[in-house]
């Protein structure tokens, strides 16, 4: 595959994601949203639910894990990319260590909670990290979100 | 409370930890157990989980922070005190940190993964750490499992 069709494959992904965090911005939820890709499949889509469950655990990312190891029928996400339209945090990054997955796409940072700031070393060492898809929207979102909302 | 109380009332709950490890230990799961206290009452109780849910994710403070919101109908967790056998891994360590968590006890450290190598500023900045607790029963029970099953 030539890196421009990977830049448009990226593209289309996170817009998947934007939609998944386009939900979450519409019930109140702080807008994240994740697909995880296998094989040219999405085999999970989530969204952050923290406030819905109650529960700080449910982000995007978690939820999507969980879903694709279950649709995979095994642990490890090894031929398996995320979108996730933010950065993942700690917890995150640190559940994606233990999947090993082999890629992660995100759209924008997160300056504040991201893991490349306070966790470099959470993912597998074979994960390969791309960032800035989409940046702009991603990012649009989540101001809009606290702008309004918080 | 006198600090000599409190040394006893953490070997205790940590024996309740600990009663959760040996029950994963016999399903064939990594032996690690957790219990969450609130104003001296255990709120949830887990051990990990990840072989038998095939999610790794499923670690006994993750299961145990997301039974303790439901319990408590709320998210944080800032009147809770954390007893876990063995050092939180980054994840969990992450989403101790969301949960605002007020105290945190663990038996042995985790050299490899445990989070004070990898993001030691996880936690919430107010979450006070004890480390040690029964350390030797935790590590034991660790040791003897990577010994006979794996």
């Amino acid at each position: 595959m030539s890196s421009e069709e990977q830049i448009k494959k990226d593209e289309y992904y996170m817009g998947r994601a934007l939609a998944m965090a386009e939900e979450a911005f519409e019930k109140g939820e702080v807008p994240v949203g994740a697909v995880i890709v296998c094989r040219d499949r999405i085999i999970s889509r989530a969204h952050n639910l923290t406030e819905a469950l109650t529960d700080v655990t449910a982000h995007a990312e978690m939820q999507a894990i969980t879903m694709s190891a279950n649709e995979l029928g095994g642990k490890y996400l090894q031929d398996c990319t995320l979108y996730v339209t933010v950065e993942p945090c700690i917890m995150c990054a640190g559940a994606l260590g233990w999947s090993q997955i082999k890629r992660i796409v995100y759209g924008c940072s997160d300056d504040k909670r991201g893991f490349s700031l306070h966790a470099p070393k959470a993912l597998h060492p074979k994960t390969v990290v791309t960032k800035g898809v989409r940046e702009e929207e991603c990012k649009a979102l989540m101001q809009r979100f606290f702008k309004e909302r918080r």
